[in-house]
């Protein structure tokens, strides 16, 4: 399944070294200003090779926009982009054809059809996450629209061993976020996670870490009950991008040691609205957003391709030992955070469009 | 939305303190035996006043089939069941009509729909879970007579502060974790367990906790890439449970501070069959399950209904204490362990069948 | 699949000698004040044995309501609902187990599913049209609160030879149709009808017809272009009804003899307002419609059960002669009007609500 | 909507004049070659300006293929592929662009959408039929492999009052059809529907027709009950090409006239195989295929550009007279045959691989 959204569905292909990548979002409202400058500058924050820590493939991702357009507003019919894959140096992938690289999807996608492109992971590869950003940017827009206080707002929160504070949170900025090149707003932190990274790249090694999102702005009513929760819609999403392992909501794992006196959010009256006083729920109660701010945690693995000799075996099952050679990058983290955002928005677009 | 499945579709219905709850599958292969009293065991087990720590609401839960089987044999035709609601003490919650329960979905459902069902959650309530147990046990029997070698286990992890060793999860049993009243198979994690529950119910107060998931025998090839990975659909499955915070699978958030070296599943020859030497990916790699046994974790948080009195407002934004009457569990953890396990059921069923 | 709809989905199950048929219709409006009556009104519609030219099985249909309505008030929760089976002469079936009725889905629905419930067409049946007047009941009370002016209206514009004049049409009403036992509303053509059924009766034969349903009120700019076209959505739908074997909208197969000259609609201006100064297109441009009525006309089939002797084969492939003693319908068609004017509820509600 | 099928999922995109038209075909299997050869093939049967009678718009409707294809073979990811529109005489419909089309979809659009590419009718052009046809010559490339007797053929079998015999169908042939201007079988009928169609040309008029489609060596058993029905399937997705008005299968609205004893298929034995010994039902009961060939109709209005001047009014309210000048097509019946054929193909194999 290529397709994620019920309203505002958007449909994705591509593969890493093929001709392109893209994506159809259909669903889209009509009449929307697309401000294609925006959504190129958040193709420029997915991209790698943005700091020195995060060298890797270099791709201009440019968007060339197909349809639903006219005069740059959308007309409501589906909106087909793609992003042609430019920097295909797939001779860096020789090597690979024949062997399943350890914790890569080479040898699931074997098991499940019979065949895998193994030209830089194929469909698995983190490149198809490009149309993601440009659907997700266009659903930002899209919301903004409706719902001028709405802020989806993603920061690295750790990296390795080192993480920020949590009771730090409410108070980052994206001007911090953005200023740091790991994208943490914790000045601090944010120097030790980039000495971290320039570390494991001289270890020929890779670490994993953890994107915070906060949204504000999100009204109260959205989600759906039962198997339509705001949450799993967010966890299934955030679940999918490329090296997840983990999505939790509000206090979440903490709250397996929590007592119901301490996790529950008390309803109070401020400003003559009711709110919470406080919000261990993460902004959703009963699978429904409160009108709090929505958080999440989303944790990832190291990605697995390290420089580093790793044993492994080939397709014919001889064991055999991989020295990789080509691009890689040691901590994706930092490029997930746009990514945690625009898809974050591409679901709540779907819930409220 | 009250469907789950592509393939295999459960749409479940009912409140709490309504005339029923059930569901309809569809989707179910025909000629399938169905076991109603293996059914009838998992109702057993998710049902509340199993035994001294989770007391509560009592309801035989007996389930009516009234479709899609013929002679004890599926047909095919979609299968709907329903659960008659009997042990309904509405008055119980007469005191709740007007007032928002902290952390409950009280609010947000009025918000959403305008109207809400106050009856003991309407269809908020845990008893909406009754419904996936039937469901999920009706999966494991189609999915057994498929896949024989299929185990699907899950166990209580950790109740509040106190925790099994990850380091023995695959040593665990059914036979010891059903012996517990807690449903956690290390013995004397279990025995602290029910001291810690005996503790908050005198207290008046609850606790969170958490459930793990092993899965053995599900073959490589199962999952979708990009939005139909197989943790992702998990994820979104588990994440809809009531009271659930959050998802991992394999080392989930641990992965966040591991290397790329330590984290990687290397693959070896053993038996002349392809596998991997560890098992940091919990048996799925680019969202597809790789063969080895699949690991998740999800958290619960405490349940909000406790005795202690409580801040919070009525429906007319009036602040005022709540001090709840109803009966209530202070630990919902060991009920959600077969929830856990049939929905896990029919997620595999729908990717399998 | 059991279910229609994308965001208002009725699910439906049930045989025809099952213990009940019934349905669960999911993202139905919270606040809407369920006329029971109504729906039982439209239920009676449906019933066999309504008149003497319709006898047959004699159920009451009485439906109960499961969930999703508190005090006669929807909450936005789903409504299920069941309909019991209680006339169900299953010792009438015997000797159909193990022989194929002549155009009934008993051939087909063993080789689907390897096993069928003989009894009575089992999910073959038009008993399962029940649920969906419930179902399409239920739409009109939602719709009715958002379009005050909407009318579905349908009539048997044909049985065998004898048909009404399609430039009558625009003319004829309710009242005249349900003052008639074929519930055709030229009273001339009804009495040749009934005249006709009665014949048939005698002769132990059926005989097919055409129902025409014309919807006046609904709004322009309903449906989607390319896959989801208004009149797509209604084609499948009427197609769905058990011995549908043919969909028209606007002039339909008549415009496959016409010349563009003839079947455009002109675009002009009456009372201020765009509308157009015929409606051979039936009220949809495009897949979408364009607030002139829609009309659209179902073709259907003679009911297979005759009492005339059939050659047939059995189950094990043997030559054989069928002579049908169960209790059959000469002419479906009549009852098919309140299945017609339900289902297209339930198609626009899905569209508008 | 712009998806079509469950399993094998096609969305379109693309307006007459924007950039390009194109689908994603998902849930494609592993392993197919890929004749590309034979899909150019398809996308000239359906290209305008084939021969004399369907000039038009001319088009080279080469087919980019941008994923999901790997040396020639199918990889099991989304196939995307683009159709550049190259042909564009935008200026052609500048006098288009402030007034409506009678029974084109530029009335509805603009009131669906507040705003309508007005360019060739945008979205709502035949144009979007071009990536249907890449699709189905897909979906019978992978059905072939699966199923080597299947056969799916249509042919013109009516084109304004002249129409081929229904009892001639079973022994038509595609070498007859193909070698027919207007793409039908009988060579008298052929000339006389070809000089009709000049005749249109010189009167600036336009004419409807009918497809008829024989699909053979489907096995039984395809198809699902009640809302999935294989004719719904057939029947909604035939609704959705452009101009369609009618659909009916076996012998469809004929049947409203006909007797069950008329009307029944009786099954007999053949060769040792149960089969009927006529086929009314047009090879599908219950809504499940019986074995039998397939046997539907499709009806086409004529199109409603002509060149004769017509009375409409402006977006701003004014009657006006069109006199359409740009490029059209007496007939589209002939080029809806390949496109017939090709969505059958893409709805069976959504039903069967």
């Amino acid at each position: 399944m290529n397709t994620i959204g019920e309203r505002l569905r958007l449909t994705t292909f591509g593969e890493s070294h093929g001709p392109a990548v893209g994506g159809v979002l259909d669903g889209y409202p009509s009449g929307i200003r697309i401000d294609f400058d925006y959504i190129a500058d958040e193709m420029r924050r997915r991209r790698p090779g943005q700091s020195a820590v995060t060298t890797g493939r270099m791709e201009r991702d440019e968007v060339e926009y197909l349809s639903g357009i006219m005069d740059g507003v959308s007309t409501g019919a589906p909106i087909a982009f793609i992003i042609r894959n430019t920097d295909c140096a797939t001779s860096d992938y020789d090597e690979l054809k024949d062997l399943f690289r350890p914790s890569h999807a080479d040898y699931t996608y074997q098991m499940k059809y019979g065949i895998r492109d193994w030209r830089g992971g194929g469909r698995s590869s983190a490149r198809v996450t490009a149309p993601i950003c440009v659907a997700g940017a266009l659903a930002r827009l899209a919301l903004e629209k409706r719902l001028s206080d709405l802020d989806i707002y993603a920061f690295t929160s750790q990296i390795g061993g080192i993480s920020t504070d949590p009771e730090d949170e409410m108070t980052f900025s994206r001007e911090d976020s953005e200023a740091s090149s790991v994208r943490c707003p914790d000045a601090e932190k944010s120097a030790e996670m980039e000495d971290l990274i320039w570390q494991l790249r001289r270890d020929g090694d890779s670490i994993g870490g953890i994107v915070t999102c906060i949204i504000r702005g999100c009204p109260a009513g959205i989600g759906e009950p039962v198997f339509g929760k705001l949450h799993s819609r967010l966890g299934a999403a955030m679940l999918g991008i490329n090296a997840a392992k983990g999505f939790e909501y509000g206090d979440g794992f903490a709250c397996a040691s929590m007592r119901g006196s301490e996790c529950n959010d008390p309803f109070v009256i401020e400003d003559g609205q009711i709110t919470t006083s406080s919000n261990h729920s993460g902004g959703i109660q009963g699978g429904i957003s409160n009108g709090q701010p929505i958080r999440f945690r989303v944790a990832f693995k190291p990605t697995p391709t390290i420089a580093l000799p790793q044993q492994t075996v080939t397709a014919d099952g001889i064991p055999t030992t991989l020295e990789a050679a080509g691009r890689h990058d040691p901590c994706v983290v930092p490029r997930a955070v746009p990514i945690v955002e625009n898809l974050a928005a591409l679901v709540l677009a779907d819930l409220i469009l």
